[in-house]
């Protein structure tokens, strides 16, 4: 637990929260500042900064638990399509420095921008491959 | 395996394309229509629509592949940041139907637009629970 953390404030009842779901290793509660109605997060009880620090057995059950709530998160909320994701990162989006997954619920009607996509060349994807793959 | 799915194909080798890593059971490549430099995509081998009908084997071996290669594709094109996300269903922004995690590597200049939250009432929270609970 880190003292000056806001999600392990969560986990232990120090903060008030809307909690979904919840077992011995993680909980789900809704965001209070959803992007859009019934937006959750799932986080390990464990703290971690972020995924990249997050142990593999928190991370490795994390999408049990994200799949378990998803599908009744839609009914609640009558939305049929849904994303999840986790930001690592300012740059990337990152708030809340304790590893959490976003369940996002979708309409059709919502009018959320989904990041546009352009077609790279062969070649570049061939450069970049190359500049990868050394670290793995 | 589908006959009609593009990413069964990339599997089976029928399709090119720019592999980042491989084992027996999933496969990383470089996204062909990318948001950022780097995107890359991990997908289970075996075929699902999505990540609702995916095996719990294939879900909960996901994250640590992803995790795998997301460092590595940071080193490689001086990104700093990531986001990881699965999209399910059309609203959602998901156009390949087999199930696939997206990782978009993130800079500070990137210029990608986080999606924008509001703060919600305490109310309404409390409804949308309700709503959601029940299901679970």
């Amino acid at each position: 637990m880190e003292s000056n953390c806001i999600f392990c404030k969560i986990v232990k009842k120090e903060i008030p929260t809307h909690v979904l779901y919840e077992n011995a290793k993680y909980l789900c509660f809704l965001d209070i500042n959803p992007v859009t109605r019934g937006h959750a997060l799932v986080i390990p009880k464990r703290h971690s900064h972020d995924i990249l620090e997050c142990t593999p057995e928190d991370r490795d059950g994390l999408l049990e638990v994200v799949m378990k709530v998803a599908p009744a998160i839609l009914k609640g909320v009558n939305a049929v399509s849904f994303n999840i994701g986790i930001n690592t990162g300012k740059p990337a989006g990152q708030s809340v420095f304790h590893t959490h997954m976003h369940i996002i619920p979708r309409t059709e009607k919502d009018q959320l921008p989904n990041w546009s996509s352009n077609p790279a060349h062969a070649k570049e994807l061939h450069r970049i491959r190359e500049k990868i793959l050394p670290f793995l």
